[in-house]
């Protein structure tokens, strides 16, 4: 190892790994050591810019506790998230998504067609669909884990004036496959940029804003667990998402209804007979890949 | 953006990035996120993994402070800050190593042939040779900034029983262009194990040692400074530095010498006509290139 170079470094880390080392950490090491000194080499990097590489990392870690990760910010404004989403997401059914940090487990359970807006402000929609495998069948066990912000842009957990489990919830589907809910549209949202993501994107002309979007996580027995958002495709943001998470298939229509438009059947909230002088809907079909 | 694929992200990244993104900052970023993206690409990165990846940031985050950055010592045994040594290194002369995290500013001057050695025990070390430039030239007016662990290892700055600028010292050279000192023979030592670079060394039967080593800063009117390293031939970690430091270049022969061999001239201790069974010398030029 004294005839180290610059082009036989990448060799020189591999061969220090011993047999101890796992197949799969050596492939892993191998490929990330190899492109990392790639992008040394091919970049001509200078100390200057070694020492400012450092420094971001140390100020994220400055910013990262229980509640904020800039690490994980980090990731997801290089884009790596969502290639992390793409490279695991199953050949066939419903894009996954990114996860993103806003999710709480053990959301109340809600029968289909079951309120979620109660007395949230903002514009009501109804959405529905089916839960389906490639061939179209109804996946009939599938549960919905569904969570949004509210009309201010904020998640339940960041919102303190929200109930803890406002704008969320867990829903079986029926045998039909059919999930339905009221609820609030939501709002676009900034990812946090008072940190050193938040000066590289400025340093690079990128806003914050994440189009507005409801988070789903979908599972069903013998079929991949879906994790994934949907994006209405009139959100200002929809085609400049900070985190690169909008897929074409994942990009749906709010239709909008103005009184005296029917409402929708199969909804609790529109069997009441709420005073609803306009509403929006969504029609959306999740499809499950089989394991 | 809403047609992203695993194939098309890096492009999309790069075309997030707007007008007041310096050309440099773009060659990066642009260099960065591809091999980060191809990284994640060619080992099908999944999502265990990645928490895995933000796991050891975090973890190297808990363990960063004023004293100690593991995300320094992560960029070291991955072999980074010595490539960034290399793609820096000046295309003649002395090669460079790396800086480490030990030196002190303001070291003591010390005139040519000083002693470094005073009450420390171990080795006896007569350390002397020329600064030149390329063409064999003396530097007359360069400056030396030397720095080295005690025989037990450890840096002044990390061993309180150590006198603060122990064994550093600064030397301004002769009109010769020559430097000279004495001083104990420097230990291997340890980098610190006890984080998440020490579990990524044993989970791929890597040790922490480095090679014993005299560090150097040389600095010249009109000429590149050099910051390097000198390493002992026969040190039992020669050839497998856990920071990638060692170069060819950089590895010295101590010469031992038994008593009654004659004290080499030209330094204080030796004039001092020492009580000393045994010592070693050690002879090298730095070529110091042009700016």
């Amino acid at each position: 190892m004294r005839d180290l170079d610059a082009t036989n470094i990448s060799s020189a880390f591999l061969a220090a790994c011993g047999p101890e080392t796992s197949p799969r950490l050596r492939r892993v090491l191998e490929s990330l050591t190899r492109h990392l000194h790639g992008f040394a080499r091919e970049v001509a990097l200078n100390h200057d810019e070694w020492r400012t590489a450092i420094g971001f990392l140390v100020e994220a870690a400055r910013l990262t506790d229980d509640k904020r990760n800039e690490f994980i910010l980090t990731s997801d404004v290089l884009g790596l998230s969502s290639l992390v989403d793409m490279v695991n997401s199953a050949p066939v059914g419903t894009p996954s998504s990114v996860l993103g940090p806003f999710h709480l487990r053990g959301a109340p359970m809600l029968a289909v067609g079951g309120d979620l807006l109660r007395d949230n402000e903002g514009s009501v929609v109804f959405v529905e669909g089916r839960v389906l495998d490639p061939d179209g069948r109804p996946l009939a066990s599938a549960v919905l884990d569904v969570w949004q912000t509210a009309a201010n842009g904020l998640y339940s957990n960041v919102d303190l004036a929200q109930e803890p489990y406002n704008l969320r919830a867990r829903m079986t589907v029926g045998a039909d496959g059919r999930y339905a809910f009221s609820t609030v549209r939501p709002a676009p949202y900034t990812v946090p940029d008072d940190g050193p993501v938040g000066e590289l994107l400025r340093a690079t002309g990128r806003h914050p804003w994440r189009p507005a979007h409801f988070h789903f996580i979908v599972e069903a027995p013998e079929h991949r667990t879906l994790v994934t958002e949907l994006f209405p495709d009139d959100d200002p943001y929809i085609d400049h998402d900070a985190v690169f998470g909008v897929r074409r298939g994942l990009v749906v229509k709010f239709e909008r209804h103005v009184a005296p438009a029917p409402l929708p059947r199969g909804f609790a909230l529109a069997e009441a007979e709420a005073d609803i002088p306009s509403f929006e809907t969504v029609a959306f079909d999740f499809v499950l890949a089989p394991l």
